[in-house]
């Protein structure tokens, strides 16, 4: 388990494609990662991801009543462990640290094992395994180009 | 100049020292670049910023018209390069890609030269030069840690 580092920051967007070729130009670079619905951007460090804002807010459990959705900041912050078990512990270590849990650890519909937490002031981390990423010597994720 | 690379994710917070000590307990690190104002962690790839909500809105130069400040997300990503000269590049680069000026290169007050631009959805980037830091072998800052 290793902490202090971010693997992905994940946008809400409204338009996929238009958000896509911005930050194509920025220097990102499209992977095979990404689908119609979700696109995920290999950076120098940390993976960029794009998501649309409601799926977004979706997937990171926050509706009207958890917390109310005006409050969702269309950022999300994730970090990607080497197991379910250091999600886990992880997941403890926040809340322990005074975190909210905002969505506990469980088994995702893509296949890997996810939870959210959010900070004192309501920024959204996710904490989650994902069998299907590499990682570099660094710990960094490393995603296949697009081509 | 090199883009694809988050320096610092910096999260507008309401308690410095307890956000801190939240993070600290997360595994990253405080640093000798912190200020009581504003706190500098050491992460394993990108660097963790910590300021207050007002003060971190404030140097975004986002008021109540530029945008409304109920829009701004209390989330900016900063990408730091090697002179003013790769900002002044950088922020053409953005604009000319789709973003919104936000506040155009200027000195800032803390001895550096910084600039702030928007995505297509309202997200916040700094764009900046800061002669204080240091990069390790990967572009990533290094900061001193704080005994």
């Amino acid at each position: 388990m290793t902490g202090a580092k971010i693997s992905i920051l994940t946008l809400g967007v409204e338009d996929l494609e238009q958000s896509l070729s911005f930050y194509q130009k920025l220097g990102w670079k499209n992977s095979t990662h990404s689908q119609d619905s979700v696109k995920f951007m290999q950076g120098n460090n940390i993976v960029l991801g794009l998501y649309g804002r409601a799926a977004l807010a979706e997937d990171a459990n926050a509706d009207e009543t958890n917390p109310p959705s005006g409050q969702f900041p269309n950022v999300v912050m994730a970090i990607n462990l080497a197991s379910e078990a250091d999600v886990d512990a992880f997941f403890k270590l926040a809340i322990d640290a005074g975190a909210s849990p905002q969505k506990n650890p469980e088994k995702a519909f893509w296949g890997g094992y996810s939870s959210y937490i959010r900070d004192p002031d309501g920024h959204y981390w996710e904490i989650a395994y994902n069998p299907f990423v590499k990682f570099d010597a660094d710990g960094n994720l490393v995603l296949e180009a697009a081509t």
